[in-house]
């Protein structure tokens, strides 16, 4: 149980951070100038300012840095986790780096269980920032906490695959440059619960796939990050070869990519709400109400103080998480990568409303970066299924272990 | 302590319901159209079918209901207070009737301060629908719970008065049918804490007033009822008949206005809680996850539960106030406005959330009201100073009482 | 919708809070320490101190207050809500007026269904404060929120009843004056579930009954209320005349029982938590830490200030079910009967966990009466059942309801 | 950060839970019944089978295991917390190893400041478990948060020092087999805030030292660990000899025990809260209500995955805490301390009230372990002063760092 970072973590924290502070926070207002003078208020990922900071990251190394293998940065769970903390901290930073999501979940999937032509075709081009990617699962009419509910069929026609459904939340889809989408549907709802999936690549100009609108959260689009689109399949047809991986290997591929993808979430939000203490400190500190610094109330002091307390724990969870995954794999951490689903979203938007309420009426507007991290923060809570269910889930293998340990000790 | 409906107050939500219902629903996807058409995303009060149904409410006498008196329809604070619940499901309803804030309070103030020059030339296309007004008293720069902190002059030179200052958050004010805004600010900063303020009313046009930007609330600019709006006063000048009341009285004009909108508040907010809890309830009979509808599982019935239960007593609470403001007035009602401007944003924000949760995703977005109606109830949180500082003035009467109360027990 | 409290009502508030403060509270301390010298720790309704108020309210005409009807004070619900109030700040109030629980219902019980003869025998006795009574309803080994559970067998021989079952936390039952037990068991375990019931008499020294020991709540025994003992019934026979009502009719006078005496403990713990709100403001002005009062403090104030908050929507709550319930009945009152259930614990436990931090250690110790109100309270959070079935139940008919509205509005 | 428990670490787990399991569990209804059976209700630790799991748990070695050094078991912090979290699974557990507080404290102190003679005269029977001690320290009468208040005087007259003041919650005091009371007064309240207090030894058969009474909480006297007593003393007279350390020196070594004494008290709940989520466990499968085992109730199994990921979060900031303590030291763990203290007692509060909601009424009862768990749990939110007062502190240096680190930025 040893969630030091290493000298190598260390180092690239120190240039993450660097890049982070002379880099992108200079850039943020100049990339929402250049988005909001372009003619398709989605078409964020080639917005000129970013385009410049994806080849000074490129140049210096910090690219891909979410990637493990000879593709990627080659780092382990634990030493990336540090970075997207650092990450976090930004809008832009991610994406800066190619290090957002989903294109990360993607380039993983594809790495692992793509074949040479589909790499060629995909992975290529994403490693290299030159295109982006969405991954189509969540659909508006089941509850996407179960994939065996999954209604969007694909069904072989010869040489090709026939795609018919609807899908929605699709988060970065909205973006002209998103080419390509990896959709997952049933290739055969009669065989067993969890062979019944399959994932398949469309091209984005694949006819029939029809982009119908953005999914707002509250009130914001997210164009600045391709929103979430609601996306309708009618008779779309690919060829045989872009399935990936077998017809019903869909479940286990989604839930490769799963564990990664928690620890990027949550270390990303660990960052953010590390950003609202500082915020909600540096307020209470410059602001006064009846006479004395906010910094020096009872109530603003206390919420503060369960700020860290509550963070410092759910820092430890996730790194021991990460650990658990570069050291006994996917599988054994599964009960702390379903810990962190549940309990970063709760104590992040906690702090996010604590430090809003310290900013008065300005924390929920433009003017901070709070509200919109609620918000985001917000959706976390239904991602992959929302909250209740991963308890409940996670509550019935409790029960499984400690009625085992009962007959162990009865024996 | 009676705070039954009597049949008067029935008869009227009978026929506000049914106007609700029958009217201003169906006409909601209308208005948004027309106003999407519109080449002012903010000039929301002139869109036709609202122009319609505002004709329609006043042939019906559903007009001005909230003003008491004879200029409107007389009714008391508890006979009020039910129908603006029914008003509260609905973000269109209230204007429909022009029983809109931030007017509300603006024709009050008119009807009970003002002079028979500022009641003909604004109280009267108030009343009529003609115009709308806004309430300028929020400042960037200070704690606006503490009306002693207005930083915004007031000033006397010759026959006008000469205004500097910067407000934010003033709602209403983008609507370029604003016409007039009634501003708080210092007459005399070295008089007594209550007797330093004034309030003026500085038309729309007058030159040196300047209409900077729209504020959000989670991404919402709520351009459907005006947005709210940054304004600067530079060197603004206005006859000094345009004064209300005297130099001095701002603070009391202000306590004035705050009672009955507090309840208006606080009702709507409640009619806002009932709507959630009615889509709760649908979407949990209508929602089958893990086999069973989400109405026939333990969480989401601990939620419908909770629910009702903290509606009730929010609901008697609110209706209290208004029976005391009624029988004791303003004064007397002291501790239970301040007590339902603490319990309500709260109780209602909690039954939100659970809405929201039980709709999934989906209850973030623009296909459900509930995501923006909780934007709408957290900014309360803020309206007329942070919860704290009502709870901490609170708390002082409460102790002070105590303490009274101890001493006599002692004597 | 009127909870004012009439002329009568506010008389007989007077006399029992000077009733209370001038005779009960000097004799609380030695209603202790006679009780600690008796041999019999249980025996505490027969202390002399206790005899004497008993004589002196006797007196005054405050007895039998909380019985309806010519045999008691004829008070409503609503006019007898305000002065449980003032009974439950003092823990010895109730008896001295021969109030208290579960006699209480008990003699409601008796009054309404019991026949001449059980009246002559056990009524009279009880009203005239002579002996005391405990319900035994509870079972150890089922979840006593379901009645259909119930284990204990009441069985029909000849001219007699055959009682056989364990029942425990039979408040007031280690009392050697508790001289008659109303027992719930099963007479037809094959009728269909609300018609097994029945409820019978048992004298307390029948043979066959034993009275096995006393359950503590946070190491309290209760001793000065009888404790709550846990009963074996083995062969007890009785004759059949003590059947109360007929065969199956037991869970029916079981609810019967319910509603006024849901109103006692609910007003009761409303005059508790009103107590520790004068406590924790009486402390918080005494004590200072850090070099200001307590009661200057963000974080108290906060705690006084949500307490008062709380605590005004409850009894608004409580007041408004006493009144539907003597407008509409026991039926038209269900859900307000269910919600005070679910709202007075939680709200109540969560000031008195306030006043108790507000006293530091003291506060849960012998020293205040704080942490021996927490306890009893906390017990209400299963009384008839643990608050998530209550809540489960309130759901239901909530859906119901909304169900049912909806397809109104559908047609 | 390497919290890995270590091979020493994982045997001597074993070891220390193979005793608690085959030793002391089976031993405790004895010791329950002897401890009834002796005269002294407070001699507990004298009670024979106690004796005899000492002289076993001393002869396999598992024995001071908290003391580092070579007096003890020279364990580090990080190897003997878990060691700590198998001994709060059990009351009594602590005392058979010698490892139970307060006198693991009282040793600790001895060891690091006693000279030769006062480790000869007390430390010796101390660490050999044939005495027992106790830590004077919290006053009735002052806030003990905040040493600086402390009110008992120690004065210096000729070879002696003459003691005045009053005690209270004085742990183990009770217990005639107390022999010995390390007292904190202050010698000098005219020095420097942190140089007023001095620590003495106080025999206990000392003349003018009053054992006066037993405080309860809630309604235990934990009379089985010698319960919680006030003390009184009246110029109570010492050799100068048995001043520990110098003048002044009191409040360092005040704080010097703090640090471990964290861990261990925080370690023991842990450890009691893993057994509350056992019987939860338990409970929850072996209880039927409405049909299905209340562990298939999602409710219940929403508290179950909760106590789940909040206890994995609390467990690591503990052992992040001792591992920082055994490689920075206290003052480079301040923060962590401060926090585990803030995190423990509330998590492990909620873990229990919802381990007692899960059994019904019994919960509350002697019956299970879980309600005087709850007792015990709720005093340590009280211990070294409340809550509150440690999340101030720890939001005052989060604040400070904060700024610092602002201003290095803007630098």
């Amino acid at each position: 149980m040893d969630f030091g970072y290493d000298e190598k973590t260390e180092e690239l924290r120190g240039r993450v951070r660097a890049f982070l502070d002379d880099e992108v926070t200079p850039a943020e207002p100049v990339f929402d100038e250049q988005l909001a003078a372009q003619p398709d208020p989605w078409a964020w990922s080639t917005v000129p300012v970013l385009e410049e900071l994806k080849d000074k990251a490129k140049s210096q190394g910090l690219w891909n840095l979410f990637l493990p293998g000879d593709k990627g940065a080659g780092l382990t769970n634990l030493q990336y986790a540090p970075l997207a903390e650092i990450l976090g901290r930004s809008t832009l930073a991610s994406a800066t780096m190619n290090c957002a999501a989903p294109d990360t979940g993607n380039m993983e999937v594809l790495n692992e269980f793509g074949t040479p032509e589909q790499q060629e075709q995909w992975l290529k081009p994403l490693l290299a920032g030159e295109i982006r990617s969405s991954f189509a699962m969540t659909e508006p009419d089941v509850a996407s906490s179960d994939a065996t509910n999954i209604g969007t069929r694909i069904e072989r026609d010869g040489d090709e695959y026939v795609i018919n459904g609807r899908k929605w939340w699709i988060t970065g889809a909205m973006d002209p440059n998103a080419k390509i989408f990896i959709v997952m549907g049933k290739t055969d709802p009669s065989a067993e619960r969890h062979r019944q999936q399959s994932q398949i690549l469309v091209p984005r100009d694949t006819p029939g796939l029809t982009i119908k609108r953005g999914m707002t959260v509250y009130g914001y689009d997210d164009a600045d990050h391709g929103g979430h689109a609601e996306l309708e399949f009618t008779d779309v047809r690919v060829p045989a070869s872009n399935l990936i991986g077998d017809e019903g290997s869909g479940f286990a591929i989604a839930q490769a990519r799963l564990g990664p993808g928690r620890i990027h979430h949550c270390m990303r939000s660990i960052g953010l709400a590390e950003k609202a203490i500082e915020l909600m400190c540096e307020r209470a500190d410059g602001r006064t109400a009846f006479g004395r610094p906010l910094s020096e109330q009872g109530v603003i002091r206390n919420w503060i103080a369960e700020s860290r307390v509550k963070l410092e724990q759910l820092r430890l969870l996730v790194l021991k998480t990460a650990w658990l995954m570069d050291t006994v794999g996917n599988k054994g951490a599964h009960t702390e990568i379903q810990a962190i689903k549940i309990a970063t979203p709760e104590t992040v938007q906690w702090i996010l409303d604590k430090a809003i309420q310290t900013h008065g009426a300005g924390g929920l507007s433009q003017d901070f970066p709070l509200a919109r991290a609620y918000a985001g923060i917000r959706t976390l809570r239904f991602a992959d299924g929302p909250d209740e269910v991963h308890k409940a889930s996670l509550a019935r293998r409790e029960l499984r272990r400690q009625a085992a340990e009962r007959e162990g000790r009865a024996n």
